[in-house]
């Protein structure tokens, strides 16, 4: 095969190039759009030999998994898909291709419902939560406890730099959830008043870490020491395959605009003598003050009582274990040969 | 005396009602300013007698107790001066009560460059200090540190919701310190680059414990996870003589608009079906979402390294030590008989 | 089938019953019972087809289940079994059924034994174990290493309000075991005698949290503080299936005259002005004196070492991998269509 | 002087007799009886010269310490009387150590209410309190609480092995607090719906430990684990002298039939085939079943948040500087020359 | 069969000499003589019967495993082998035990170099490891490390009493690793300029157990103490199968001349009275000195954040699940009937 | 004054100069060195005016002061005198000095027994203690309790580099003392048999902080986990002053040779290919390999009990209270005008 990417099929090329262009974004979209691209690749294949329609999958996951290979989700849509690739024909291939694609997404499309359930069975009536940034995995475990009658009381962390405590407040009082808003600084304070912790996840490694919005590890580490227990909501597809080989999960530096607007920076920077020329790109650190601004941070295993999926909940310290079965143990993408 | 007012001086009267009027405002200037007036009464007392002048002195103490009672350095200040009025007759009173004052003023002025060099010398060359709000007295250290050829390193966490550490970073950076501002949310990532947390106190209390700007409890509790040594600036009119006698600290309650500007409540509470009307007051929690912004919150003795005070360093668990030995340990206000 | 009790076969009934009135009790003789329930409708169904063996097997199960839901053992049992159901026709279901149930019961007959091999495996000669409750379990390890030859003293906590340590002190009497007596609170000076604290378990979570006598929490809790290590023995009969969807265990609460006799409420209650009539009903909290009696509390896994099973021994945090694979993953119930 | 006790006046020898024969019991009344003995004896004093007075009060103070030389109380209101001991003369001796001798009893009459004020301080409307054992120090914490208005509920432990918590329940009764009764046990799990641990002291020693009824240490740990504060409420004639220098506080052992009564031991013995005879005289530990009933434990400061006493509240780290001020540094004892 | 040792092939009997004999040493090494014998075994058996054949490969098992029963690579390799043996005819066995035997020692001999790859991924650019002893399996982390073109300084422990420090000093100096030696008590100092801590581990225990060089469970509890993350190195035949059925791992004790050298003894014990010879046998106690000198330790899980093998990284917590995954969970061993 | 050195006594001079060439070493040698000479000054003084007097003694002061600005002990008591100078004549300044100097010389001579019978009060009959480096301060409450019949064995750390361990050894073995010697690393390990860690100290900072023998702080925080209190001996004269005012104590860096030997350096850097030069003057680290040889490190007070001093016992958090009484708060030296 000369040309390695003249197999891919093009409405497979024209998903990548939605999820390389964002247009296609959030975990779960990702990840569905990654699968039915695959079982579109399968059902279109003009291969004749199974061979050359292994390699046509091969080629077209790999076209996909380039288009993002940080996020978390895509990988692991492309691996459970090609893990159930069986068969000595190309039909049997073509078949248990599709069928293991739209299982994926079955399950993928019940995931954070049935997610919910399991989290709402954490939570009893009057329990007050507290949450950080938003997350729908999270709030489906709310939901959930609602539709079951218990009573629930938020205390919601604005979660700065970018507010989305808001978003959370807004959902949960749509749902007539009473919700108490407070800044970020004033989580330990009013973690006397909590029964739970209750974040969602970016990414969980192998060793039981936790990558979520910044903030959340220091909210843990709080939890702990005023004995509130910390409960994660995350679906599986945000376990992190890389990890499993030692992989740590780079975090992303985001806009410093977003933590300091022109205007502040220039009324700090104003008396600087030692700074000629204010920056004015937003990311410069000529002038001595420097913004950082990370997306995450990561919590270590012992201040997490609980990981709620919707393949049930665990100790983080065995997420390990549930990665191994999902995914697999091999070190080697799928898609490479 | 029918009326225990008529014999405080007029100038007595004004200094009261510039502080009541929080015209005179920061902790030391009202300490300054109330040592001021308590020798102004002595000095055009027109008493005959020690026991009037006494009655005169107690009286004018009173009056200035009572426009801020929960102001901790006007009581301290108070209670300083009175303990120093000595003598037998009405011109040794006088004149001790005026020495006593000055005594104050002259230590208060110096307090803070005392303090900052004590701090200074805990800071070695080269290391990163993390601070949270704005203080002067833990600037001063700082300043200190620098002017003894100290090279210091800065992270500021913004310290929402009123962003002082954006004050802390431009003072900082008006000296040539290097600063790199952060949420507040991010402090745990950055203390594993941070040698020292620095901050200052609203007030000290008796059992060791700090009420200082609300975020400093949690930075602590993550500091000591991190191992990161925790120091405290404050001068000895933070130390709340009320404590002693085991009162607790009463935390303020801000505007909740501080936290979240009307149209962002509006935002936020746009869908709430139970909610008729959105609050308009700024303080109304009718709607079902309440935002609580308190400005402090208190820091166990047992996450806090050292005091640093301009009488030298202590640790918080000794600080009860210095207050008795300063303001005295009776449980009656002096100035009530 | 229009009557879906029709089909369960008399003798299983019986069982039920017996179940339900309490004739049959404690975990083991509870799963046993019911495995042989199952294993005689399977023997005397008169089923023609296969579905009508399944139906009539999961009524069994059914009607067995319902007669306890929180018993733990009690849907293990069925679980076990029912997964083992397997054939193509009546007669290799019956068989198949049969020898599942009697493999269950021989592996439950000697699960204790087995455990108390492994458990004392992690004694050794001269060690001191406290103990808490009376726990068959925990005792099989003492036991097991006493047949080694291995020397064992024990301190036992009596274990208000029911003093089951006494049933404890006894065997380990008869046993010629050495046994300090202690009240419950006494634990933690006794604790710095002890080489280890051995509990059995009322039921074993997902989360890793083990549910055992009220007591066992802060036992585990100051044992960790003294630095001795904490060992939990429990055969996988007590694993809970339901928490691995997040359930939590429901904390059964007893008589509360087990607590405080009617003569010693009297006692308390007898100036209370306010209460015209004390309780005589032994659970009435009208007159301001409630008294509450909890059965068991829940002991997060951060402070248990290792839980002993006749499998093996596991870190807490990973017997959910136990409970998957003895019992499945799925959240339906086998007994449910 | 051939016979040191020929000096002791008669009444002073009664006293020393009924605090043997332990009629005169409690901590407070010990320490206001011994210096009331001091007072007598020097109102009735035939000394003709200073130094035979001198010597008459000191064997007056060692006749009265030989009676119960571990009772804190004792030693302590010696050495406050003796240390008030002063003048010239005869007469300015008798004068200032009755003078002393009243005003320690003084204060030791409003020392109970005024702990309680600075106690109730730290209490807030609303808050559950937990308590251990029964203490009137603790207690009139709670009591001033309640005649300032504030609302407390109580969790009381019963206490094994004696159940004062039974005393505890009965008093707060009496005025009106809510009480839950429930066994040791049960404290971690009630711990998450209590803002205090209040507990008394048997005595504190110099390196800050709390000595106080066996519990209170394992309860204090766990009340950390729970983030809940611990108070600790006695008065200084707690405070143990001879802890200072480096002493131990020795645990009294009590009589095991508070533990265990003889029918039970029966019942525990009986089929131990090692034991002839089933000891009957409450301590053997022949028959290898050993009964230990400690009346106390010691509760390292570090578990512990404030020490209340009638001088003021003090982190427990700081008690030795109010030791060392109230009784003196002195290795030596004041009675000895 | 008569005598269940002459079916043993010689060169078997010659490999289990040398391992007996120590002539064959080192984890690895063994555990590929092993899996080597066992091919041999299967190659050169003369058995007849499938199970004449299997009888055969146990006695080799057998021989092979009685010469050092506390190796543990040496049972790992067996289990696996045996595990693999599989067929209808000897034929079928005979060519199963071979392929397994050769891909257990293919895996061995990359088991190396693949854990070093994922270990590598844990570190940074820049990243400063502290080490302990010498394993080089924590070196493989630092060589893949390296070969990345990451920059990696070290502080390496002496580890007394052989200091194996320099062992690993000098390694990392032929690679151009900056390295910084200090003493063993020096640690918890030089932690805070650490950034991980990477040891190996002599075996690992089913309940997450590492047992390496004696002072490794020290520095573990420093370095959580101090912030910094824990990283075991160990290739999967160090999990001790034998500690899934409770087992500890029993401490060798080495020569105490390791520690005290005669000369030093002599020095210390000279003047003591009481002992009228000096030992010089080397390990007497007779003289009331006794020097101990341990290998081991033992680091409970909870001071680990990761172990790092040839499989990926896992928690502590997990690894039992591995253990059983590749040595099976009976407690029985193949070798015997 | 033109030249203030000429007034100096010859044979202060001479003390200084013995003290510089470290002919006079060892904390209480100098201290009681510089308070002799200070007499010897006071007593041959020439001074006609008080003003001249105490100019005369403050540059004997400083002119001691001056030799080892580091040494704990020289300040202390020239600080400890020259607060003792008073009087309104030349005759009572002579006189008050020199009985101050004999005073504290008279102290200094009782205090290491003093000490060690405090110490001896918190040790019990069997207890164990494990010792760190040599301190005759920690052995001096070993003897005590020895010399009160109180049976005491030992585990003695060797402490590397310079094996200090074996000189304590010796001692205890000399005393008839059980000694277990073990290697630093050993510690956690044995730390399970141990009642007490005891060691001594090399200065005490105002925060509570122990400078001690490096290792001490790795020793403390293992004590803590596995539950061991921590003692710490210390006469007074190491209480630093400096550290009142913030200082820092500096940490000597020894020869780098007493860690590696040069034949072990060249054998560790023989392969370098980096460095052609073996350095060969001991502190070299141009090949690469650096050597750190710290003498102390410092230990938190939250890892010690009780500093055990002459003055008795205190919690390492009051120490700064003890330090203020002894030796002036002021922050300026008493030589310094």
């Amino acid at each position: 095969m000369d040309d390695p990417g003249r197999n891919v099929d093009p409405a497979v090329e024209a998903t990548a190039a939605d999820i390389a262009a964002m247009d296609v974004r959030g975990a779960a979209t990702i990840a569905d759009a990654a699968a039915g691209a695959l079982a579109t690749q399968a059902d279109r294949s003009d291969a004749e030999t199974p061979a050359a329609f292994r390699d046509q999958l091969r080629e077209a996951a790999k076209t996909l998994y380039e288009t993002r290979p940080t996020a978390v989700s895509l990988p692991n849509a492309l691996r459970y898909v090609l893990r159930g690739m069986d068969g000595e024909t190309v039909a049997e291939l073509r078949a248990s291709t599709i069928a293991r694609a739209e299982e994926f997404q079955r399950d993928l499309a019940q995931a954070q419902s049935t997610l919910g359930a399991v989290g709402s069975n954490r939570l009893r009536d009057g329990d007050v939560v507290m949450t950080h940034c938003h997350s729908t995995d999270a709030l489906a475990c709310i939901e959930a406890a609602l539709e079951d009658g218990t009573e629930i009381e938020a205390i919601v962390k604005e979660t700065r730099p970018r507010k989305q405590g808001h978003i959370t407040a807004r959902q949960l009082r749509e749902w007539g959830v009473p919700v108490t808003l407070i800044v970020d600084s004033a989580a330990r304070r009013y973690l006397d008043r909590a029964d739970h912790v209750l974040v969602g996840a970016d990414s969980i490694a192998a060793d039981g870490s936790v990558v979520n919005k910044v903030g959340t590890s220091g909210l843990a580490v709080t939890a702990r020491e005023r004995g509130v227990p910390v409960m994660v909501a995350a679906q599986t597809i945000k376990l992190h395959p890389d990890t499993m080989t030692g992989h740590t999960v780079e975090i992303e530096m985001r806009d410093e605009r977003e933590v300091l607007a022109d205007d502040e920076r220039a009324e700090i920077a104003a008396d600087d003598g030692r700074a000629e020329i204010a920056a004015d790109d937003g990311d410069s650190t000529d002038d001595g003050l420097s913004v950082e601004n990370p997306a995450f941070d990561v919590t270590p295993p012992r201040y997490v009582d609980a990981i709620v999926t919707e393949r049930g909940q665990f100790p983080p310290e065995s997420i390990v274990t549930l990665m191994r079965e999902l995914f697999g143990e091999t070190t080697g993408e799928p898609w490479e040969r």
